[in-house]
C-alpha cells in the first residue's frame, strides 16, 4: 500500500503535493490513482499567465504580484516553467533572495519545472500541475513561462488570464506581435516603466490593437498597464486588470466555454500521450522498430508504409492478447 | 486518377515538388502515396542546418553560401523554417531582392514553411519536404531555422552539417552556449565578422569549446567560421569546413549512425502522428469527446479515466469493425 499523498494534498500538505509531481515528472503509474482521486477537487483557482522575453522582469513581477494577492488574504501557487527564471535556476543572487522571502509564507507554493523532455509536451505537465496546486487549496495560480516558441503558447492556454509583459528599449515589441502574442494577451504590463521608451511602447501597443479589427471584436480590449515590479509600483492595478478580465469572462459565458474547450484539448493530449507511450514501449520489446530501420536504410522499405503496418498490427496484436487473456481467465 | 506527380518529381519537376508539399501540408491523403513511391530515391542529398537568433543574417548567408555551392555545379534546395527570413514573408525589401536572384536558377528550388500548426511538429515537416528535394535531385539540401525553442531544435536534427550563427555584439552569445546550442554545432560561423567585437565572440567559442570536454571527445572539433555574408567574404571557406566535416563523418562512419538514428526518430514521430490522426477522427465523428467533456466539466468523470477508457475501447472497436470487415467480405 503507497502513502496516500491524494488525502494529504486535499489537506494542504506542500510535501505531498511536492512528491506528486515528481511521481508525474517521472510518469510513474501511481500519479494516476492520485490525479484521479483530486479531479473532482479541482477546477476552483484561477490561473493567471505570465509570459514575456527573457530580460523582461517576469519573475519580480511574479514576486511582487504574489504579494499583492497575498493581502487580500488569497493563498497562491506558482508555476515557473521559464528555463531563465531564479525559481528554476537561472537568473541572479538578488532576484532569489527576493524570491525566497515568498517561500517563507505557507500559503504560498512555489514549485519550477524542466523546460525540456515532456513527452506529452509541456502543456499536459503545467496542466498536471495546475490540478494538484488546485486541490491543495490555492486560490490563485500563476504561470510564468517565456513567451517563444510554440510549446510555450500552448501553456499560455492553460490559463484563465494570460499577461504579456514587455519592456520599453529591448528592441523586441515589433518582434513578439508578429509572433501572435498580440492575439493571446489578456493584459499587457509594461514592465521596467520607468525606463526611457515606455510612453512610445504604449502607443505602439494601443495603435496596434485599435488597428486590428479581430483583437477588438472578441468583446475584451486588453488594457496596458504599466509597472516597476523592482519598487512594487503598479501591481494593484495590474491586479485590479487581472480581476476585471475574469469579471468579463464569468459575465459573458465565456468563462465556461474556455475552459470547456481547454478540457477538451488537454484530453485529446493525454489519450494522444497514452496511446504512443503504449506503442513505443512494445516497439522497443520486441525489436520490430531496429528490424524495421535497417529496411528503411536499405530504401526496402519506406517509412509511411511502415507508419500504417505498426499502427494496424499493434491494434489486433493487443486486441488479441487481451482476447487470451480472457480466455486463459475463464 | 490523380496526376502522378512522383513521376515528375523525379524528372526535377519544381512545379510537381511544389503541389506534393502542398498536400502534406494539408495532410491530403494522396501525399502519402507519392511519397511511398519517392522514397527508394532519396537518401543522396547532403543536408546542412543553418541556425542562430534572428538578427544574425541567417538568409543573407543562404543566399551567400548558396552562390558558393553552385559554383561547383551541385543543385540546392533551400527551405525555410525562419519566421523572420525573407523566405517566409519577414525581413526587409532588400534581403527580398537579394534572394530573388536565386529564383531565377532553374537549379535552386526555394521552399519556406509555416512555423506553427504542424500536428507532426516541424521536425516531421521539414523531414518530409527534405525527401522531396531530395528526390527532386538537388545535391545538397539547406535547412534555415531559428535557433529558439524545442521545435527549432529538433529541425536541426535533420541536418547531416549543422551551422550555428552569431554576430559580434548581439550579447547573446552567452544565453545560446546556455541553450545548447554549443553541442549541436558542427561549425560555427561568426556573421557580420566586420563588426567590432567579432574577435572576442571567436575567443569565447574557442574557450568554451577547449573547456568542454564533452564537445572534444566527439572527435571533431567545431570550426570557427568568420563571414560577411552580405559582401559574400568567407563562404568559400564556410562551404570547406562543411566539406570536411562532411569528409569526417563518412571516414569515421559516423554518417550512417546519424543517419540511422534519425530514421529511428522519424519513424517513432511518424507513428505518433498516424495515432492521433486515427483516433482525432474517431473521437470527432462518434462525439464521444463531446459528450466526455460535459462529464469532465461536472467532475463526475476525470479524464486520467477517461483516457485509458478510451485507448482500450477504441482498440476493440477498431478490431471489432474490421473483423465485420472481413466477414462481409468472404
Amino acid at each position: 500500500m503507497s502513502v496516500d499523498y491524494a488525502a494529504q494534498i486535499l489537506e494542504g500538505s506542500h510535501r505531498a503535493a511536492a512528491r506528486l509531481i515528481s511521481w508525474l515528472e517521472d510518469e510513474d503509474e501511481r500519479a494516476y490513482e492520485c490525479m484521479r482521486k483530486l479531479y473532482p477537487h479541482t477546477g476552483r483557482a484561477y490561473v493567471v499567465g505570465i509570459t514575456g522575453s527573457p530580460g523582461a522582469g517576469k519573475s519580480t513581477l511574479t514576486t511582487a504580484l504574489t504579494r499583492v494577492i497575498r493581502k487580500s488574504g488569497l493563498k497562491v501557487g506558482i508555476i515557473a516553467v521559464d528555463p531563465s527564471s531564479p525559481f528554476t535556476g537561472g537568473a541572479l543572487l538578488g532576484d532569489r533572495v527576493r524570491m525566497s522571502e515568498l517561500a517563507d509564507d505557507p500559503d504560498i507554493y512555489i514549485r519550477s519545472m524542466a523546460t525540456r523532455g515532456f513527452l506529452g509536451g509541456m502543456a499536459k505537465a503545467a496542466a498536471d500541475v495546475v490540478r494538484v496546486l488546485d486541490a491543495l487549496g490555492k486560490d490563485v495560480i500563476v504561470i510564468e513561462t517565456v513567451g517563444v516558441g510554440q510549446d510555450e503558447v500552448d501553456i499560455v492556454g492553460v490559463a484563465d488570464t494570460t499577461c504579456v509583459v514587455m519592456v520599453p528599449g529591448l528592441g523586441d515589441a515589433i518582434q513578439s506581435m508578429k509572433a501572435g502574442i498580440m492575439e493571446i494577451a489578456d493584459v499587457f504590463v509594461i514592465n521596467k516603466a520607468d525606463h526611457p521608451g515606455s510612453d512610445m511602447l504604449c502607443a505602439e501597443i494601443c495603435a496596434r490593437l485599435d488597428m486590428d479589427a479581430q483583437l477588438r471584436e472578441r468583446g475584451w480590449v486588453a488594457p496596458v498597464n504599466k509597472t516597476v515590479a523592482v519598487e512594487g509600483v503598479g501591481l494593484d492595478e495590474m491586479w485590479l486588470s487581472i480581476e476585471s478580465h475574469r469579471k468579463y469572462l464569468l459575465d459573458s459565458g465565456r468563462f465556461y466555454d474556455n475552459r470547456r474547450e481547454r478540457i477538451s484539448r488537454e484530453a485529446l493530449r493525454m489519450i494522444h500521450g497514452e496511446l504512443f507511450r503504449v506503442v513505443r514501449e512494445q516497439l522497443e520489446q520486441n525489436g520490430r522498430l531496429d528490424a524495421a530501420v535497417e529496411q528503411l536504410m536499405n530504401r526496402k522499405l519506406d517509412p509511411y508504409t511502415l507508419m500504417r503496418d505498426i499502427v494496424t498490427d499493434w491494434l489486433s496484436s493487443s486486441q488479441c492478447k487481451r482476447r487470451r487473456d480472457e480466455d486463459t481467465q475463464s
